[in-house]
């Protein structure tokens, strides 16, 4: 689905590192490593987070595709090391003939990729799953998300994002309070989200073909992120309850421009991009790894046992929104590419 | 995102037909032109429909990729002809010399793809918008996707699809309530719909890169149905509500195999098939076109007016339903082809 | 490799027609039918083409994406009809019930895709193959170059191309004489094309990742082509045997432009037009079905024979450039569209 | 083209390393880093090199994507360090505030990307060009390749090449005497090859639609790598000449098998594997730096000059041949993951 701005992640959880190559960037783009640090920040903040966040610490290092601050054309590498990796370096080691079982675990974790990732991969220790399906990964994707923010900045288009629910909580003294209680309960709470962008030009996306529509593309990048289990534009959730009259955007004249009181839509009609706002909403799954764990079955004697707990959050709302935000990000900047002419900028 | 099932549509609204090529199926496989049809006959169905439904009666032609009753390998083309496309000749000609504006509309249509798709293509006329982003487009994606469920029918894959609300209503009979209420108000409904996926092999998609996750490419393919603007896997949408506890899909033992409990993930955890039911949820907005129309602007006079209406629906959740189905069907056909080897089906 | 430019094309030789679906047309391209039919008629024209040709004269049918003579920006549909499909429906009947042996042959025809393609997708009746790996399906494909053609044209590029060899003879007196004496003896000829397109802009392609670089698509464009089996740019063939200071095109100014004063990169420096006529050589082999048939072995019975003789040609060369045309031609309008913002042409 | 073994590659020539990320392998599979970097040590070896090749001495690093010597299933990442890095770390320098003129030159270079490049990319300072459009980035691609070659070799399949020609030498003594020639007079010199792959099943690729064709995969994959001009499939280049009678591969019965007695067609018919050796001939051109230089034009004071002259080789068609075997090899071992079921190997 991305014709022009590519990419590819690698990484595992506690390996060396994270890597991103991009590839299909113009030339002349100005790269602000700050920037691309603060997003890594950004996702590594919020209220309910554990331990590992205070390790990380992460930051980009970048080794291709930039010269004396400016884009090349070229591939774009991006590295987000590990902090912790001498501890993990036995454990995650590359070569055959060090083989260990230390840290290698054998029960289901409920909710995570454990199961149908074994049986796909033919992994018993699962391990091996958990290192490549953890949010780990999205560091990667917001490091990526981050320069093609900074590729929308250059064309006027800014983001941003709002946690609207987390439990039954909707306001941030609430989500505290959720939380907190959710943490002391060894439970998880997961919470709904929503992504702004503005000042996108009108018609990106298309309705000719299906696979070019807009509202596809965002959904495919808001639902593949670990955890996220619904995914709406504007007000799409209410579109059951709502009745035509009142869920269209009626169209007005205001000072000679086309003006919408209304923003039911979320930006995008007929798969493409109208003049408003792109509004995105997504609701995050809780946690699956619970302190308390779930029940489950040890895959290798196939008994009832409870489920393998590693370091993990009560909630990672916030973060998620960042990794949303980076994902669409991707998927505008893809399709600012295929509008405007691309190969440079001045 | 289709690595071996792969298609293009084509057809406008009123055009002489639609087309579907669909390149990548393996020989051997058995193509039943009935159930193609009745699929196309479910998408004509379904309280609240307008007039044009009975015109239409949609069979399917097959011109290629066939040889007695077998798939050969190569593509397969699919032809639904327009049985109105005399009435329709003169205003959708194809020659230069034939110009003339009959039928042509200038007022936007609010929530429909005319405003977006104007300035994006340059249509004067918004008939030259309205002709391809009309749902009509959806007929040929049901019978590619016919296709898709015979390929899955092959490897006892099966489908089904439920209206969960219309409106405010629940109930089959509280839908038909509440569409006659609409209609009679001039008004439109939207709904909410959910389809089930029985008997998928584990482990289809996939966790290692964000574009294989098998939610995103389901979201993808569903959201950008036309007037689909939410989707959720399994009980994706009361994310936010419900705590890790409580969400997630404990695993036992039964006579020596896996077994769950309940399914919130909609059989699908990291991105891949674990085995459950596939449940997919979506919400349809209303349809935009109202026959007590809508507030908006005339492209030419950029004065205020009220929108063009064109024979249209009251509700239409049932054929979307049978859209989404379709669609569902193309993205699980393709991942059955990435997992089995599939050159031919014996 | 097409990320603007898509198209899918199906048919069989003896089937009822041919059909292409071109998706990613700018709206707005005048699509002059007369062209494209002119192309078709390029395609079966040529010394030495057999008797189906005369048959044949392949007229083009459009069924969707045009307008009043110009393209909608919706998916394209392109339709040539089989002039002798009643001599064949029985023979390629699509129902299951009308099976029969007719026409089905089962020994396999040396430099066909008979013996492999039988393997590959479980095929007895090597009609199954024949069907699809003919080369006929290229009328399809030159239907499609046209359109590309056309938009090619709107950007003042323009193509043509020579025979350049065909058995010994390297003019066009002398091929006549060869394949005058092929057809004589049973045989078949092979040749040397060479296509040419002038007015490109400089820096189609790109250095930057090899899945971009234009060399490498033509090729495959090229390559793909049935009977193909080389391909060269420019003076490629000859790189072994000229050194750099003779090979390599030196740059000059005159009247204040860059001027070269020789070719032999054949307009692609660093998979990159560069401003010169891009040059593109193949070798067609000879047309494997040949009256005095080849030895080979029966697939049913596993014991030598002579292979199946289907009415054939004797040279196709000529046909066979413009394929080649036709190919690079949807090649370089993908590039144009990435190069150029082309939501529409004005 | 590339469904199922995806990678993307990154690294300036001077730049702190070139990166490869592969998505798509299977789990299991064992990784020999040695030889990955005895492909690198190939790479870098044959008679014509220049000085750069002896302080190069590539070696790979894998920080993803593996664990105790086998896949993960998850991406791989490889990163070969620029030994030279330290000399160069002002000179590519990321930051913006570090912008230096120093090893700048504007004089296009013919025969590379300079020209188009500079344009396409708004280039001035020529470096920026060929920094990536320089051989060196095929190291990232053998790596890859070699990796691909492991994944083939669990399958049986081998592979090897040949120099066939270099300047007017046709045996390894008369390369090194052109070679020693071409060097003395400040010149350069390409060469053919030959790349030869056995033990292929039957049926890779396809002739149902071009783009599925391998003679066009491999021969874009090979077309696309820096100097190559030219590639022949089989005897594909002498396709003019023979005629139809002499240049096809009768089929005949040994000991109940198929057997051919020539391989003209170099293992492919109709766009697929036919169980004979996969023989691909490419030429490369000359290199285009020469110690005595060629004409050209100063970019930035638009008059004539001589081109820049950096370190460089005199002939690197042995280098060429092993970028062309893992070109191929990246192509056949997404055929062969397309074929076999490929989620991991056992």
């Amino acid at each position: 689905m991305f014709e022009k701005f590519r990419f590819l992640t690698s990484g595992e959880s506690h390996g060396e590192c994270l890597t991103a190559i991009i590839e299909g960037l113009p030339a002349g783009l100005n790269i602000d490593i700050n920037f691309i640090n603060s997003e890594l920040k950004r996702r590594q903040n919020g209220y309910g987070r554990g331990e590992r966040m205070k390790i990380e610490s992460d930051t980009v290092k970048i080794t291709s595709g930039v010269r004396f601050g400016k884009t090349l054309g070229s591939p774009l590498t991006l590295t987000i090391e590990n902090k912790d990796w001498t501890s993990w370096q036995k454990i995650m080691n590359l070569a055959a003939d060090e083989y260990n079982e230390e840290k290698a675990f054998y029960a289901y974790r409920p909710g995570h990729a454990d199961y149908a990732g074994s049986i796909k991969y033919n992994h018993k220790d699962l391990r091996n799953v958990l290192e490549r399906s953890s949010a780990r990964k999205t560091a990667a994707e917001v490091a990526v998300g981050a320069v093609a923010k900074l590729l929308l900045k250059h064309y006027g288009i800014t983001c941003s994002s709002n946690v609207l629910q987390i439990g039954n909580g909707k306001t941030e003294e609430e989500f505290h309070l959720e939380i907190d209680k959710a943490r002391d309960a060894g439970d998880t709470l997961g919470g709904k989200i929503e992504v702004i962008f503005n000042n996108l030009p009108v018609g990106l996306g298309s309705y000719v073909h299906w696979d070019r529509a807009l509202d596809g593309r965002i959904a495919q990048a808001v639902m593949s992120i670990p955890a996220i289990k619904s995914v709406s534009i504007g007000d799409g959730d209410l579109g059951a309850e709502i009745s035509g009259r009142n869920f269209h955007d009626e169209i007005f004249i205001e000072n000679g421009e086309i003006k919408r009181k209304t923003n039911h839509a979320g930006g995008l009609e007929g798969g493409m991009t109208n003049g408003e706002p792109l509004v995105v909403k997504a609701v995050m799954k809780p946690i699956p790894t619970l302190k308390s764990p779930l029940n489950t079955v040890d895959s290798q004697t196939m008994t009832e046992t409870t489920s393998h707990f590693e370091r993990s959050d009560t909630c990672a709302v916030e973060a998620c929104a960042v990794v949303a935000e980076s994902r669409i990000a991707c998927v505008l900047a893809n399709e600012i590419m295929l509008k405007f002419p691309s190969d440079y900028i001045e």
